[in-house]
């Protein structure tokens, strides 16, 4: 963070204001535009535009940048307003002229947009990935634990007998609902935007197609102001589909916490997940929890931080625009740490059995009784009255074994076919 | 809207406070209930909760309820607090004790999801197909103006040369990123919720494959607290996707308010869709453009409003549900209307010709001529020096016919593409 | 509500789009369109533009107007657009051309203005009376039950000691922060904007002071165009003030519904504000705080709202405004609803006695049994050890008379001076 | 910003999560966590659980931190979780056992209250000053251009004249309806937490009117709870205020972007708050007034972010909490450059001359010339009728003078009156 200091002269000011955080939240892009720029660089050489030796010494260069990347030590000093002038310094530093050409028939704009688009892609594959892996643990604690009652709740009231069968997995069923989100904007980044230039497109003849190739994208964006309109749309279209599964897992890390206090006392996690007290040796909290639900609910703010960004701008760029990065970087960075810390402290969690011995959970019954009444005979009205009257006279004894049996059902939670959403999605 | 009056007493306070806007907004959703009630109906029947007559007449009468829905002569009188408990009125009232039957094996809960996944479903239907037919539309004005140029800005200043068919086609091709979130949200409605009962299931062994197959879903939601959790789940992936749709169309509202300004001259729509004053002559004010951005800037805090009604509340139904359907439904009113009114309004717009005689826009030219000297075999920075003097010694005179020949660009639209993407999606 | 329907001819589609639900949301309006129009009449008068008798007949038809407003029995047909149009349609057919006069120098924009201030002025009022009201009602609580006892939660785990003295009071003094803001929107809209016009005041030597005196403004809006940017500013500091309320009425109904949990159980409501269930004798759901909760999430969304619809629009006016009065109209209610039923529930509410007798509780007791050591002279480290030790060995025997003497802690409620800052504000 | 790294130990993983950019963000904090630790310690002596000796000290070390902080020399290692624990290890370094008793009788949340309610009020008094500063530059720059006119736009429609002068102070005056918030949000702040310890007091005789009286607020948050509750309710508060303020900056943005437009081209800033293009020569972008208006735009979901993080959380701390000071921080500290980068610009803004010459604007006049019309006693509707017959047989010739003598308008337009209000506030 950049502190706004108050003995800088007015052109350092200028300079802070404009840069902002960019030089910082570039290391996390750099690799994606040294990417773009050789497949750039390819495409100018396909059309002539780029000798053999040229295209030979850029590829060599923009190698050996990314090793840099890769081990951390790539920096970008102050001199440079972002990682794309800092490249193009370096590589014109290394091989002279070449270096220069590489902007030919491209602009700062096509390369941000073609860099996010590749970024994001390859995020929403990493979180795509990780909802998986939770899914799928999720679906395996459901089995181990099917057996073991859990009181539901309605209007956080007692209500109706559940287990944490029915708890882990409809989590994860949940999940997948969230997944549809991250295809959708899997479809919408996985479209090549390289060539857009300014936004208008460009007079070279440049080969639109090769690039999408190289790049590896499934399809492109063919109208170039389309292409540039992308820019903030695809950022938006990922925090929608991030934030679809942030609401889901914070809405998981909430049942914990209610879970784990001591009025509930339904489940605990590992104590590395907890902290203590320096005054309550009491203490057992769930921070980890608290604050994957806290992350989980800033990230829901996201699509509205994007769309106040963008909204009521006519079309073409604004440099507005260049804010986008401040918020959609550290969310995706917090949503997959969420995700994995997740993962993580579920493996381990205890659940504890027998929870509904404690006789204040008896009426979650009552339900079942009467059912079992009408299915042998009695009317709902009849039954309702005599339930109604045990519980009354305190006569009322739950049988404390349910037996449902329709689909998706304690007693027949379809975990296979849960487990076979998920493959397709 | 109801009034909070001071005169009224306590109970009746509560009950406008507890039912609120019900009774008008479940008009809308009355045909849908009609709907899943007869295929809960028929299910109960196969299961021989129902005998062979009662479905006979539950039929019947259901049938005649939506008669009257259709015709809008049915009406939810005060003494009811929603469709449902009028519907079951009806019902009992009609053919007696079978009415009461139809209620076995669900709960309200049950019957609000599997309504409002029926409605949003439909809704979602209409929206995919006006859109479709806003871009078709759109894809048909870029052809016919594809030899229009218009200037193209960025940061609002004149940048390079745009056209008119860039410009309506680059929305055609936009709204296709919108159509991948509508599928998704199709993804998630198109699941029978219908079993969840009270959000635990029920002790009745109910054929939830039944309904599903009756109602036309594509599959289910297996597991019923996930079921239950779609409860606000559901609405808040159809506000994701309306309002990545609204964020488009507003955009597009806004170039159309700004392009009709007198300072930018650029097009006209229908003096229907303007609006004149009543003491200034030569206003025509561009009124529906304004209200189509205006409600679509609305609809893209419904996510937000359907986030906080939901957020940080522990797995399981809660009253607050209840107020998810003020949001959604004059939204998606909104959307439809306000798509509609795109459609017929850019049928008629009139677009001015030799907008780029005016000689403020000579400089919209300056790259293109720059290029044309580097593709000559002059050195980009040559080139740029010798344009500069030439501008600022009077002396540069654009070529004013764009030769943009790479995909997407201004003499490459790609119109079949784009229609092409909007066929498959 | 108004539903779009497929079957109209465009024009009236058009109309529909356009007046939207003004008519409706009007009605709330016409009252200070009544008042507003009565003074610029007056102020007409009094610069010679009205005749002595011309502004007799208009006063008297106002009047009967305001009457019948009263009375209910004003209605807004179809062929007009809003209230003002009504309201002087009405004035010119009782008292012919006078009627007419009435729309000199002023606009739509301008009554539109000058009634929302009014209109705001006045629900601020009453918002901040129902505070003072309820937060008078919980200084009486605090007092009643300073002695009782409730556990004191952080991380939802158990904590420290704390009271029902306490945590009503608590909700008091935290409601005067919020007065400060609703102080705030009161300075904002009593500014008289009336003279702005279209936004750009008039070439008539209108008399601005006059109708501020006359309509009871504490001062005006000295810039017209500050007068019209007021327009959306003035809605949306109120809206502010109103989500600050909403956010203490949410987390106060949100503690409510957790202490009415069977897993709490603190506290109890009358039965009137609760609701059964069909099919569970035992519910006693706490529908009316879990509506109050959802109203007031809904209500913090509003500021969103309109900031999405006034957002990067240049200054002047916008036919995007119109729809501001949508969101803030029924929010009002909401919020003024949510206040009352608060008042009415939380007068009779049911403290439960004796919750410490429950052991879970006994550690909260810890630190002070601690400090207590610490007090008479063991290091905090020896002390710490000891507790813990007797905490691990079963010994730990808590004292569970709170000894709490600082200003604001349990036994030192300081409640004259929270009542004393209530009167302040 | 800290990125998450797959392959490092759960351990190290869990450490990051939970301490996030803590370190960073309380570099911010340190010198109001210096302040409240003396006040506290103070205190702590006059009650007699600090020796003269300790509390001479503590002094002594307190103050040597302070000039390292004010230095930047202090630093807050990664052993460390944030400046609190930084500073008691240093001072129990430093002066060994003393340094160990300043956290008698206080928690980790008391100190992030005080703390922050310090720091809350030290920026809110900063911004009000800013705006103060820039307001008055506005009413000089109104004073020095009111004779220059300028096209008053609705709906982006040329509608009336208006001028600089009225543009300038318009800004000005609306500037004073923010501070009203900035003023309410320091009346929140202004109120001493301290003493609320883990949010339900302590068992310790404390002094908070002592510490009240140190730091410097203008009284305490009495309630224990309500203190405790003000964590969250302090930064909301504040974020309203400054989401009044950059809603107002964000307009005045938008203006300037707009008017710098070659297609407006009423104003130009100094050439070194702009940027030219790598390949467009005749560029001159505003990017500065882009990044405050988008910088302003993200700043008005602050209070959302915050509504999200605390929403729907019974009362007690919650580790949420620790996550408010990642969106509250970094918002200060843009709307504060926000606010210098357009005192700066505009000091030194080109207003062009004759603006009003091109006759596209000459229809600015048809309803002054109508007015006059009226004023010499033909009637309206007459001379509605020959102003609109004029301008259809190209006759009319506008008077391009205005004489808009009432307050507030372009002749008379009370800079004295807004001085006043902004001095008042």
């Amino acid at each position: 963070m950049k502190l706004w200091d108050k003995g800088l002269p007015t052109d350092q000011k200028i300079d802070m204001f404009t840069v902002g955080n960019d030089r910082q939240l570039d290391l996390v892009i750099a690799k994606y535009d040294i990417q773009a720029t050789l497949a750039h660089a390819k495409m100018l050489h396909s059309i002539d535009l780029l000798s053999d030796d040229e295209i030979l010494n850029i590829e060599k260069e923009l190698n050996s940048l990314s090793i840099e990347i890769e081990a951390g030590t790539f920096v970008i000093e102050n001199q440079f307003e972002d990682v794309h002038s800092k490249i193009e310094f370096e590589l014109t530093k290394r091989i002279g002229e070449a270096g220069k050409k590489i902007h030919t028939a491209r602009s700062r704009n096509d390369q941000v947009l073609v860099a996010m688009h590749l970024y994001l892609k390859d995020e929403l594959l990493q979180i795509k990935s990780l909802i998986k892996e939770l899914s799928s643990n999720l679906l395996l604690s459901a089995e181990q634990y099917k057996e073991t009652l859990l009181p539901g709740y309605t209007h956080l009231q007692i209500a109706m007998p559940s287990s944490f069968g029915l708890w882990f997995s409809a989590y994860a069923e949940s999940f997948v609902d969230d997944l549809y989100f991250i295809n959708a904007a899997l479809k919408v980044v996985d479209q090549n935007p390289l060539g857009s230039a300014a936004g208008y497109g460009s007079s070279f003849p440049i080969d639109r197609e090769f690039t999408t190739k190289e790049l590896g994208f499934e399809t492109l964006k063919y109208n170039v102001v389309a292409a540039q309109m992308s820019r903030g749309k695809s950022e938006k279209s990922t925090a929608f589909a991030m934030s679809s599964v942030a609401g889901t897992l914070s809405k998981l890390a909430m049942d914990v916490c209610l879970y784990m206090s001591q009025n509930f006392n339904f489940i605990s996690i590992p104590a590395e997940f907890t902290t203590g007290s320096s005054i309550m040796p009491h203490k057992k909290n769930p921070d980890v929890f608290e604050l994957i639900r806290g992350k989980c609910n800033k990230i829901q703010v996201l699509p509205y931080e994007l769309t106040l960004l963008t909204n009521n701008l006519p079309s073409g760029y604004h440099r507005d625009l260049q804010l986008l990065k401040e918020g959609i970087i550290p969310a995706i960075q917090d949503l997959k740490a969420s995700l994995e810390m997740t993962i993580y402290a579920l493996k381990n969690v205890t659940v504890n059995q027998n929870i509904l011995d404690d006789n204040k959970y008896d009426y979650l019954f009552s339900v079942d009784t009467l059912n079992e009444l009408v299915m042998k005979g009695m009317s709902f009205r009849d039954a309702y009255i005599k339930i109604g009257l045990d519980i009354e006279n305190g006569k009322y004894k739950p049988e404390k074994n349910t037996k449902h049996s329709h689909i998706g059902s304690i007693n027949n939670l379809c975990l296979e076919n849960i487990k076979e959403k998920l493959k397709q999605v």
